[in-house]
């Protein structure tokens, strides 16, 4: 049986009239250290994005500005999630499957992500992730 | 003599209709493997921030809203710089004396760190920089 697998990270913030400060720090509030980053921003409403799992990388989802909606599966649970506050991190183990349901305008999403970029670690095909969580 | 120290990091850049992806990967794009990242974002017009350097840390920056200006010195050469676009990062190796200028409304910055956060690493006072550049 897999357990629920994804969990939010409320970041450390020191929230202050001369601005507003959110930081983590790897083997901390980040469970792991970052090999890669990415930012996705001017997603058209209406698109849907990244419908697929991992194989072994872990990643933690921000949305640094406006509010991104996800759909997640990890094999017996699912969830829609809204993605709205720069201090809350979404904790993706593997294997999560997710979809960027929306973006709403002006919305980025910055993710960590543990391992460098490798093709072969994307499961692209929802019958493969159904074979990999199991029964 | 201390060279010129920062350098701007144009990072892997794909954009397309249903929205753009930026992405740097560690050992590649990124000079160092993030052990810690922050936030800053709400800063009011008129406030500066960060005047300091590092001992030993690295950081990386980007603007992933807004923009950011900034005022460097490594020593040897002065500059005031703009960060306005989510694609380019700014690599500050130690040790460089950084203020954060201005921040126009809305702008959010975001810093990647080689090390967790050391009180001990920061310089806030001008003149122990001067020295630790030499002359």
């Amino acid at each position: 049986v897999v357990v629920s697998a994804w969990r939010w990270i409320r970041f450390a913030e020191e929230v202050e009239p001369r601005g507003s400060l959110v930081w983590a720090q790897a083997g901390e509030a980040l469970p792991f250290t970052p090999q890669r980053f990415f930012l996705i921003h001017g997603v058209p409403d209406g698109v849907v994005r990244g419908a697929h799992a991992h194989r072994e990388l872990h990643e933690v989802l921000v949305a640094v500005a406006g509010e991104v909606t996800l759909e997640l599966d990890d094999g017996c649970e699912q969830a829609t999630v809204v993605l709205d506050d720069p201090a809350l991190g979404l904790y993706l183990p593997p294997p999560v499957w997710r979809t960027q349901r929306r973006y709403m305008p002006g919305s980025m999403l910055l993710a960590l992500a543990s391992h460098h970029y490798d093709p072969d670690d994307y499961v692209r095909d929802h019958d493969e992730f159904r074979r990999l969580v199991g029964p």
